[in-house]
């Protein structure tokens, strides 16, 4: 059994050892807890104060057929309450999900809005939120879902900025684009790497459409997880390694509790106790759901291990990862490793202490086929493995039985080194360095996606110095900035200011708003000299 | 009659006030000299010393659908008689027709090809030559046709190059585009605009593909022909400037020629005195005919109006404008235009003498829908008029008509600014100083299509000293580079180096191959200090 794949990708790895658990409808294990949980109002979280709009825009932009030319509505939202004509325009390039999950937590752009007189929009990703260009049957074949995909996504954006400009009367405005998210409206375990590709898309928009956005921010965008440039086990040792710096017990209490897992299964009624043990809501049929659930809840964690209590993906105190270690080291030694895990992840699904009971089984699939099993099955290969080091059990990942099954569920072929060649990959700094400008890619250490975004770092050769509580800043070339944050976790600097963040957390944000007043300073100083002549 | 605007592009434009032009089949009207004519041996062009290849490529990269993953069999000619493992690799990126015919006649790639130990890569863009996707169904429908764009194409040589350099084992290599050609396998008129669209590709792809070509060398790109960046009736003026700069009279002779050949076309036997007087080998059925052969004539001698006697679109003498005006200047005061028109117009189709008649009337359309027809239609919308004080009749631009026309013709509706938006256009040199880099943009004064080209420096506000048999050159930025030749003709740069040649047409090479070798030295020297470290 070696299920530590399947939480991300490779459900197809799996089918050779362990058929049992695939079946269509669940291409990849969801966590079972309350979705709507996730999109409860949070007290601390302000009003929405967008304006929300529908741009007509054309479903295939890359080939011209009759049928390419139709169109859709991409919904939008605008704050304008600080614009003026001629001032900065701040774009959101929306991912997997509700524009509005996104702008209610990208509080980051309002806070800084008034000091920029900045536009502030945010756009929905095509094939999410209400931006469906089929309508309910988007999600239905192939047929539907092929414009489903970066590029496609990356011209909308592109024609609907463009179309503001002009209606706005503002072509002059500089525009900055900002990426950095989380799984929103369906908050499934796959949504969590469509998480990145939004992060991914501000960075790419910049390197593809430098004539539309004078710069990107680009939050934990992990743009060299694929094509092996990372190593596939990095995703899943970044979080074993957050864990195994909080407590080595912890570590060793979680990599242990898998093997008990198992064992109890098998026995008689070992299902039937863990649906006792899990306070599962309704009996267990598998170990996959216990498995599944514990494992959404310690990659989460991982992910939103921040400074300050927050409700991201689910409401958490600060530094949950050190939290949940507390619990786990509490209990005495020898205690089962069972118990431990599930009061840990408990901290997770239920740190509010409102839950009676837990939904572990998994819930029906809102959407048939999940936009991100296409696009992993298209263009965003990125094979994760579990390695010996890794918390979790070891796995592989077999391209030829990913890409079977991808042939067999949607009749396509992946392209696993399109995106590569579409937007770089290996030495891409080099790129970058000679043809690029104005990117500030940013990762906190705590983020485990921060490992492909990070190996840029280290691609550069440039020597990190990790201070506690300090972040690092380094130029890579005049204009292509990483910020690095030790304490950090899933774009942390996206999230609304609050007066409990840390200096560094401060800091980060203070630089980041001083690199793009830089690149706004830049561009008016061009276009007064280019006036003037 | 307005004519003008019908030799490029907009047929839709006469439609109003001479619908009996129109028919299908003539959707853009042609030159009817005999089209093997310019693809005839010529004596002075050496053997084609490529190898000629096949590569698998997808046809539809934006879209992931079953059928897009359909594989069609691309072409590519390939020289590594000079290359070894880690050098340079220039790759010519194809357009409009066989890509042997633009290996031939980049005879520059060939000329320094030794001094880099280059590799010399030439591919067939998608849907000419061979590299027909649905082999002579190709250009049958909207259905297929719509694969066929500069989006697609540029991902295909980004695949092709990828898979080269690592089949090579060679991923080091640095690679440099070039673009400049000319219509090829066709010469039809429409083909002149596609010749653009050769260097545009070139261009294009270091700006959307840095991280797979390091540098472009893009010969007579005209990058801001669209979207109403450059005056539509830039084409035409420069054309009627060129005759005018070798003669006044020469330009009022055949800026009033046609109201002679008006006048005398709706005259009793008009047809019969005109196929008489210009040759033609059958009875002519309307002064279309006669139109679009003396506009080609003009048009073309212009583009080529080369430095030395040439072969390039017909044998014609060194800078044939002024040889044509010398012939009208030549007649008596107050000979008839229409005799001196035609005979200026023999220059270009008889220099050898070799002809007995003109074959005035189109020839069958081999494409059935010729490429260019249909890329007019949907992303290439460039709008071209005449002025007044152009040597052609004026003319206007209705795209109301355009589009309908499009959409009668194809069932689909053009995107006038989808161009600019994918690739950018007005103030682009603000972009390209700030996130581009490494493009040579060559420019004659005397090709038509400069103005296309030219605006960009323009726009630059660069003061242009335009010294006689001198070229100016000018940093745009550190590595976006104009080098701009006042007696520069289409692309001349890029034809083989003969002895013959002037002084500033050796010094404009001379220069694009020290840039070029500046840009190879910076990588690697990037690539050593990165492996260093």
């Amino acid at each position: 059994m070696a299920p530590c794949v399947s939480l991300l990708l490779p459900v197809f790895a799996i089918l050779a050892t362990l058929p049992i658990i695939q079946s269509a409808h669940t291409f990849f294990p969801r966590p079972s807890y309350d979705q709507s949980l996730a999109k409860q109002p949070n007290a601390s979280k302000p009003k929405m104060p967008y304006k929300t709009h529908y741009f007509p825009q054309v479903l295939d932009h890359f080939t011209f057929q009759p049928k390419s030319s139709k169109i859709f509505y991409q919904k939008y939202l605008i704050n304008s309450h600080y614009w003026q004509r001629g001032a900065p325009i701040f774009v959101y390039t929306g991912n997997e999900g509700d524009i509005e999950w996104f702008a209610s937590n990208t509080g980051f752009l309002l806070d800084i809005a008034p000091k920029f007189r900045a536009l502030l929009v945010f756009i929905e990703h095509r094939f999410y939120g209400e931006s469906m260009p089929f309508g309910n049957k988007s999600y239905e074949s192939a047929e539907t879902l092929g414009y489903l995909n970066s590029q496609q996504a990356l011209a909308d954006f592109a024609i609907l900025i463009r179309s503001l400009k002009h209606n706005l009367s503002s072509e002059a405005s500089p525009v900055v684009v900002f990426g950095g998210s989380y799984g929103g409206s369906e908050l499934k375990i796959p949504s969590q790497l469509l998480m990145l590709n939004g992060c991914m898309l501000a960075a790419w928009f910049r390197l593809k459409y430098p004539h539309i956005a004078i710069g990107a921010l680009a939050s934990s965008a992990p743009i060299l997880q694929f094509d092996g440039i990372t190593p596939w086990s990095s995703f899943y040792d970044a979080v074993s390694q957050d864990f195994k710096e909080a407590s080595l017990n912890c570590y060793e209490v979680i990599k242990g509790s898998w093997a008990e897992l198992e064992a109890l299964s098998t026995q008689k009624e070992g299902l039937t106790e863990l649906s006792r043990t899990f306070r599962a809501c309704q009996d267990l049929h598998s170990l996959d759901s216990v498995w599944d659930w514990l494992w959404s809840a310690f990659v989460y964690t991982a992910m939103v291990n921040y400074p300050t209590e927050a409700n991201f993906m689910m409401p958490l105190p600060a530094y949950p990862v050190q939290a949940m270690c507390k619990i786990i080291d509490g209990f005495p030694s020898g205690s089962s490793k069972i118990i431990r895990v599930f009061a840990a992840a408990s901290l997770y699904y239920n740190y509010s202490r409102a839950e009676k009971c837990f939904k572990l089984e998994h819930g029906p699939d809102t959407h048939g086929l999940h936009g991100w099993n296409w696009q992993a099955c298209t263009e965003m290969v990125m094979p994760m493995t579990c390695s010996q080091e890794s918390m979790f059990p070891p796995s592989g990942f077999s391209y030829k039985e990913f890409a079977e099954d991808c042939m067999e569920t949607f009749g396509v072929k992946p392209r696993p080194h399109w995106i590569t060649t579409e937007f770089g990959g290996k030495r891409i700094d080099r790129v970058l360095k000679r043809s690029g400008g104005n990117i500030i890619f940013s990762n906190g250490m705590q983020d485990p996606w921060s490992r492909g975004g990070l190996a840029l770092l280290f691609l550069f050769g440039i020597l990190f110095v990790f201070l506690a509580n300090h972040y690092v800043l380094k130029n890579i070339s005049s204009s292509i900035l990483a910020l690095v944050t030790e304490k950090g976790a899933h774009h942390v600097d996206f999230r609304f200011a609050t007066k409990a963040d840390p200096e560094w957390l401060k800091e980060l944000r203070r630089q980041e708003v001083e690199i793009i007043q830089g690149w706004i300073d830049q561009y008016y100083a061009d276009l007064k000299r280019l006036n003037n002549e």
